[in-house]
């Protein structure tokens, strides 16, 4: 079988190599994988800035769906011929995270899924959502659940305004699943079609942060505060987004792409009452949650582009250009 | 103006009588009421089952709708001419009810909203929801603040599903706004013409008790075990609705009709891990998020029958008959 | 190394039997026994009560404590030396149970603790409270942990009142913890002299209800309305736990030795906003943080008798007797 | 009867007038004001840092504590010779807080205490603990408050730990009050002599941050990681508190002495999924429940020194200093 393997950091030290097919042990499942997506992580695990000492060849890319081909003789969980997507964070069954359960990531430390056969453990996958095709629900183990988990942490529910930053995975996701609950959404971008885009897809409003680069106290005057923020920005958004949000209002801190330190008003922290909740995905407990929601509402993912197995370079090209809408998909099958 | 008084128990003790207008006080507003909605406590209260001892006469009804006339100097909440509505438990804002606030209920012991004008505690009353008219508006108080409340405590949300049992107001009300929260909803009733009618309201199953009197097991294979019921039926009903519920699930206790005393299976509720929560409507500041989320949505209430502001044994006598599907509304301008 | 068996249900067959040692898996532990404490479940277990269909023979007990001799080389949350207990749920590591893991309690249908050394997963195991010695840390597992869960959904704090029911091992776990936590305790018992204990472990009111029956309402009387209820009694109390909880009140669900099937008023329920609260036991998770508030405050439990490694029967005639205040132990080393 | 009046910003506008006695209004209480304690934002009001635009003279000071002299026709909750406390946020009984009822702050905008009598709305006021007198009670409506709703939204509870800031008057109160729920306690200090004082009071570990600025990765280390941070301090101390604490932890924003704009690591809160909450005093409910468990406790404030009524300069002067330990206390009768 095709296994696509990192020697060392860089994407030039990808090598696609021939393994034979493994076996799965009594608690494994045996899954055939037929797409995956990208997620900024994994640009970084590749370049070597996630994880320095991690032993190589490691196989990239920590999201991914296909069939079930066989199970070990203590699994019930699944059946051959199901559908399942990896679920990232592979030991964190419920309940609270336990720091020794980090190092069992997908796509690093813990092998990914550029390969077309793998044995995991029968809890570090999930069925996937019915309606969903594998392209499809490849795009959700980190993404939508990261998304997911800022909006049950928020309790946002029907009625409720939220507030997502650009267009990339995780707002996108935010934006539908908030849809799902009967919330309404405003989105901030910098590009009108992308914030048309985002409406057809149901945000009510959307404001050019760079048309009006107070947007935070726009998104208020609109609202009245919105009762939450999915902050997938970071350092160069978090004071506009404290500006935008209401009193008791929920702020998700999720992203640091515009870097890693950010500075606040603790006056308008504290005479808001806000909170402000680090969000790292979450457990499989809320991953069977979500794919309940997205199954019942038969939600489609925003993919905004694939690329085949043997086009990853490629594929992170456009991932870093940052000019994606959506999720980036890689099909196996291509 | 019009208030119609209670001055015995019976229907028959109900006396129209002309009054002049009331002015508002500092922190009051005075109302022009222009429909009401009945509830099965308005039945009880005017057939002196509910409060004996209540001082007569006594205006009855709890649930109004009207504009605002005029406010009182210290008032900002609202305007002449917003449209209100009553709210039921009138002291209670936020947090937890305090036994003392029980005695102002309206429509008993408190003066109920059988009248064309009245004033009013500014933070008795609520904006009503823009889209809907007066008569449509009647309907929320107490029904459907109870509905919302049954599904906050049971934090339902998207992917969940929910179980209603019968076509009463408080369940329609609670099958319209799971919707809303992306909900699937279940429900119970003995009339396969209401099941078609609920499902066209959005309900996804529809179980006739009277054909499937084991209909607890058939809800729970159906649907894997429910996330949540909202109990309104009672003694008879408790034991099916805790077969019907999966583990960790949620039975909000609303009504008994069916009996006072209920029985049910302590192991069940034990192993199953469920939540049984005795449901009174709810505070102001729930009414209020309510109001958001039906606003947002533009959620129209079920409206069975409108009765005239003089005919009112008919509408009681129509209420008591139960075939009713959604609520009664008393129109003061018929 | 010793091991009792269970050959068939009663007691009379229980046999002594010698096995060599077993050897940890990577992820397993082998943990030499030195105590165990009895539950009920252990008595409807032995008598064929519980799980008719269990294949045996099987070694019976839930809840032992010992130390650790060997890790498996995977594991890294423990080290030979430590003192451990058995986690009764041993698959429920966070988060809500699945039905899935309920086939995974030890003392049936898994094996239990009566064997002189046994492997188990290393999460299904947990640290003892170091100030304990191994016969105080076997009483944990099962009494304690069903104690702490019900004062963690009551979310019971300083200054809250909790009313327990007799003086049994869960009833005092939960007089302890909830005094931890800076609440006061009422405790019901038919007899004034445990009464005189309980309140030597710091209950403030004790309540005979052989002389007063009617003893919801003293309660409610002395404390208007207790928080929280550990309800571990079941059919004969519940209307009585009713009448003593004030408004939104907690009443856990725990136990059903007085009967399985229970009444209470629905009316009463829904006006005092009660949650009534199935419980049964609790997660890892809670069970370390448990152990956490044990150790720190250097808690005691209870201890009535201890029997010898040989003398089982005579213990569980002694937890059949039903007179005990506390807990019943077996010391390995007798 | 004694009224201080500040005529304009700064203590040199101080005036005593005499003004005749009030009368309560129906839903009113005439207070006998016994005594007063110093809270930082009362200087910012008398130095018109707080609100610029306050319509003076006004009566300054937020809280303090005496006896009920007479009651108005509606009011229940009090009796003649009851011992009260000012509640800060007048109007906020429970729930979440709205903007409309910040401008019923006592001592500005609304009046304060530093009067002989008063009459206050009923749910402005709340029951002191029984076993304190008007100089201990008058030191918790904020202070205490602020820590008790820091510890609630914290949801601290027994074996856990929490770190404070310092030894002012919040930081002495969350010590207490976390002691009570039989939480561990971790403080800083640049004072051994106050280090040794809080262990006194019942905390486990003292870090000298003078000697130890890395106090952060020291409290980690230490503990863990802590459960629960009660920052006071703000902008100097922000970075070391999350280094403080471990895994879900909590962080309370209260203070801001340090400075308005607080930076942290986006990267840090994420990882550690840790909660930052904006916290500023609480309802009444909130109120009335710390004060049930300062009472059951028996909890005696710290009171750092005492000034009489004439004596305002001086115990302001005292506060700016910033080196007391506890509160600083006004008696009516000195």
């Amino acid at each position: 079988m095709r296994v696509q393997q990192l020697t060392g950091f860089g994407l030039s030290q990808l090598r696609s190599v021939d393994l034979p097919a493994p076996r799965p042990g009594p608690n494994e499942v045996l899954v055939k994988f037929e797409a995956a997506s990208l997620n900024y992580r994994d640009h970084l695990m590749v370049e070597g800035r996630l994880y320095k000492g991690v032993p190589l060849p490691i196989v990239p890319i920590s999201d991914g769906a296909g069939r079930v081909l066989a199970v070990g003789e203590k699994v019930s969980r699944f059946k051959p011929g199901d559908r399942v997507t990896t679920f990232y964070k592979s030991r964190w069954l419920g309940g609270r995270m336990r720091p020794e359960w980090e190092g069992a990531d997908f796509g690093g430390p813990a092998p990914g899924v550029l390969q077309d056969e793998a044995c995991f453990d029968a809890y570090s996958l999930a069925l996937a959502p019915r309606h969903l095709d594998s392209l499809q629900a490849a795009t959700l183990p980190i993404a939508a659940l990261t998304a997911w988990q800022a909006l049950e942490q928020a309790q946002l529910t029907s009625g409720q305004t939220l507030l997502v930053l650009g267009t990339g995975g995780v707002s996108l996701f935010a934006l539908q699943l908030a849809r799902l609950r009967g919330a309404r959404v405003v989105v901030v971008s910098s590009s009108d079609e992308k914030l048309a885009r985002a409406k057809a897809l149901g945000a009510e409003l959307g404001i050019n942060y760079a048309k009006q680069p107070q947007w935070g106290a726009a998104v208020h005057e609109a609202t009245g505060g919105v009762d939450a923020v999915v902050e997938t920005a970071g350092a160069a958004t978090l004071a506009q987004s404290l500006e935008a949000v209401g009193m008791h209002g929920f702020i998700g801190l999720i992203g640091f792409i515009s870097g890693i330190d950010a500075s606040f008003s603790l006056v308008q922290a504290i005479l808001k009452r806000v909170r402000l909740q680090g969000i790292s995905v979450a457990s499989l407990e809320e991953h069977e949650r979500m794919v309940r929601a997205i199954e019942a509402a038969r939600l489609e993912p925003v993919i905004d582009r694939v690329f085949g197995f043997n086009e990853i370079p490629a594929a992170f090209e456009h991932l870093v250009a940052g000019r994606h809408f959506g999720k980036i998909g890689i099909d196996f099958s291509r």
